[in-house]
């Protein structure tokens, strides 16, 4: 196990950005994270600077008790934040040293966890089917316990709010047995939603000042005021607040972190991320609507795409002498970009900023990059996206500097035939036509399906030819759907991550029909592996 | 020209839900409303009982202009709502009486008219080139102009918090100006969307306390705090409310009409809508959307398909008991609907919740309950969701309880074809044999992509035999690739959304072949609308 408090940021432990979109914005309608989904989220977080990060319920959900396992085994390495456990207290009249889905916390070595307990006294009563005296001490046992082994506790207090209104002494003392069990943060949640900002900043208020805990806030959105009455807590006192990414979670969903995070940052003055992280919220935003397979909400607060677009109209003169007059922040602070001025200036930046990541120099480069600028500009428009494929863009930007020799291959055509038998079994089969290494190869193959079938025959056809062909596999493969509100048809976008058993390299390609996207993010993919076969013979 | 004060609410003129879903909503991009469009809204909103429906800017834009020309001769017979014309006061220089677009606003005949203008200096002096004084003068010429032609006024102050933040005197001199002239509520706008709601409310009480003018509020959405921010400016004494219907507006839009509806009368017991008209909000929202031709929001607080839809695993049966503990209002007062999810944890009591949901009796159906819960599981252990997809699990559960008649049609084989040729053109073609109504009928066509031409295959077979198969459409089609799927090879999920203009309904398909998953989804999609025809003829 490692440290229980985040690594530095200006604000250090005395302010906790927690994010639990691993495992209450897994509760959103559609999301279904595999272990693999959740590591690559948990790295994106921490990148991020977020101080903690809630992974799961281990023991309750298998596939969460496989990313802590696969987290400690060392696929997980956070620079930032601390893994956080999620699990109930012990159940009524077990004794918690008995009790497996506590034992399953310490199992994830997770070196804090966060406790949910009712608050309520109508859910103890008629959920939870126990008493109040019973509920407490199943809370201050486990906490103790949990600390006696060496773990930093968090205590999430659900139907805190509604639990409060309806008897507030109750609600206190579930709060005062996890402290007295060695709690340090206990969570108000306003799990049904149902707060309004004022009333629910009173009743912080009103709880520090009669407990004097340290208290933290969960917010969900059935009112719409999620991230508002996140603030409002943190304003009356709250320094813990537990969001998710883009708002994932359950109903309306939860306190948007980007949200939280940018009005902390810009309204309050609060540094609650390390130095220069701000600027990363919207492409961490975007990322993680991808490992959703969610398209990214065009319209969310300063990350969307639409987020600093201006519709022209009267003003389009003034915003482009004064955009400060015309935006309530500079949208670079959060990594966004005002969409009037559709300036090369902003492409012409990001993607120099992107080259040098990549490793390309593009210093002195200016028609190349202006050229680069404008076919990464007429791609997106046509359904690309270039955010979470790099090696496509990489191949972009090195055939503008004229940096790509020819292709490994060229295709002359490829044919996929798909057969649903009178007997009911499905057949694909694919056939290409291709030209490598001077010869003209024809291949045929079967697959699962016609993506499959294709991918495929063009290994049996390439493999002779090019020695390196068996070590590139698909590791994953997302589509979505672009419908286009115009009338006109959808376009598909399919993005392959490809590894070679030591890299992940992910490329993209658009097309009507799906099958002809995803060939041509294989080919992308292929390329990209050849390109890294010469730069490696070049410095060997 | 009719009345200036809305038709009877319990609070009458005392407060203004006013809409400029219109104006301000049109603004959001990707928003295209024609004049008839326009009827179509305005009729909506007058349906549900807001007060002032702001339906454009005549003499600015022609579609406005034709909408206030089409209203005006008899097209749009307002119940509850008055018609108000949006436009700016008279040029800098220019005598009120002649200036073009004033005369617009009088000639569009609506008997409210809001006059927006500027209350920040920086913008008076920078985007406007003029000074306070001839601003003000601009302000108070033009109101009174109006009144004295007969109209009421509101004013609409720009950049009002900002502007007030940087010289109150400044922005307070604009709101006397207005109602020197004859204005009786001065909205204060947060232009730029940047204020959170305790600042705001403080500014709302400060400029009450020190004018005692009627004030209202217009947010957006910039901090994701729109709706907190017009519910705390109601609290701090605000009686106008302008908003859009599902939020729409430019950025990241505005206070969404809805949940701030919602709040009011549920949250503040306030009787802003007619009796009875707030059962209408979810179904209004969901009209509104259809003919903004936009998706509509399923985690929309209120009135989202998701905003009452929990994943129950665990509490499946605390929530079948005491569906109050986990919602925070009773959504039927919204016009929505509880739903339960039946995901992996999927229970007997989730499925019995669900069949009442879909007007299925299980009572006393012990079997086949057990059975459909065991069917259940053993699909989705193979990759498919019935989450989203209520038309896949009616039939589901029918066929468990023996209630399904025969399938519209039966398959005998289907084969697909694409060809990608060496012009790189890429086409798609389909041949379906099936048995309908007693024949066995052969079709082929083609299409973008190999389920488009599988689509356009089986309609052609059908459309001689089933009646209604032309009204049935794809209204959206969604694909997730299931990978680290018990580490065999990857499964596609495809979930179909059909619609037959007046309902729709979501269909699923899990197979190793996408094309099979989308035919498996899309058979669904025709059995559900079979089974719906069934009904209907034997209920008549």
């Amino acid at each position: 196990m490692t440290r229980t408090s985040p690594a530095a940021t200006p604000l250090g432990d005395g302010f906790h950005v927690y994010d639990t979109t691993l495992r209450d914005g897994a509760q959103r309608e559609g999301i279904t994270y595999s272990a693999t989904d959740k590591l690559a989220v948990a790295r994106l977080l921490d990148g991020l600077g977020v101080g903690f990060i809630e992974g799961g319920w281990p023991g309750a959900l298998p596939k969460d008790t496989e990313f802590f396992a696969r987290a400690a085994a060392g696929e997980l390495e956070l620079r930032h934040a601390v893994l956080v456990a999620f699990g109930a207290t012990r159940k009524a009249g077990v004794a918690v040293q008995e009790d497996q889905q506590v034992r399953a916390l310490l199992d994830s070595q997770a070196p804090v966890v966060t406790l949910v307990a009712k608050s309520d006294r109508r859910h103890i009563e008629r959920a939870l089917r126990t008493d109040l005296a019973e509920n407490c001490a199943m809370v201050r046992d486990t906490v103790r316990y949990l600390v006696s082994e060496g773990r930093r506790v968090f205590l999430d207090a659900e139907h805190f709010f509604d639990g409060y209104a309806h008897d507030p002494d109750c609600a206190l003392r579930v709060l005062e047995s996890a402290v007295d069990g060695g709690a340090d943060v206990v969570v108000l949640c306003d799990t049904n939603g149902g707060q309004l900002p004022l009333k629910l900043a009173e009743t912080v208020t009103e709880v520090m000042a009669r407990t004097g805990f340290r208290v933290g806030i969960h917010c969900q959105d059935d009112t719409s005021c999620a991230v508002a009455n996140t603030i409002a807590a943190v304003q009356a006192g709250a320094s813990h607040v537990q969001c998710t990414a883009n708002g994932y979670g359950e109903r309306a969903g939860n306190a948007d972190l980007f949200a939280v995070i940018g009005n902390l940052v810009t309204k309050l003055g609060m540094p609650v991320l390390p130095t220069d992280s701000t600027a990363e919220l919207t492409r961490v935003s975007h990322a993680l609507a991808e490992i959703a397979n969610l398209a990214p909400d065009t319209h969310q607060a300063y990350v969307g795409a639409s987020a600093f677009a201006h519709k022209a109209g009267l003003h389009a003169s003034a915003i482009k002498v004064d955009p400060e007059l015309y935006n309530h922040i500079d949208p670079v602070t959060v990594g966004n970009g005002m969409r009037v001025l559709v300036t090369e200036m902003a492409g012409r930046a990001s993607l120099e900023l992107k080259g040098r990541e990549l490793g390309l120099d593009l210093t002195g480069q200016e028609a190349a990059v202006g050229s680069a600028v404008r076919r990464v500009k007429e791609l997106e428009a046509k359904g690309w996206s270039f955010e979470a494929a790099d090696a496509s863009l990489e191949l972009l930007l090195r055939a503008e500097l004229s940096e790509v020799d020819e292709p490994p291959f060229t295709l002359e055509s490829y044919r996929v035939l798909l057969d649903h038998r009178p007997d009911g079994e499905v057949v694909s089969e694919a056939t290409v036509k291709v030209h490598v290494g001077g010869e003209r190869v024809i291949a045929t193959a079967e697959g699962n399906g016609p993506v499959h079938a294709l991918d495929a025959a063009l290994r049996k056809a390439l493999l002779p030819h090019l020695s390196w062909m068996d070590t590139v596999e698909l590791a994953d493969y997302k589509v979505r759907i672009l419908t286009d509100h115009a009338g006109t048809d959808a376009v598909t976008r399919v993005l392959v991550e490809s590894t070679d058993g030591e890299r992940e390299w992910v490329t993209v390609g658009v097309h009507g029909n799906i099958v002809e996207a995803s060939w041509l993010a294989l080919c992308d993919a292929l390329a990209h592996k050849a390109l890294r076969v010469r730069q490696v013979a070049a410095g060997g």
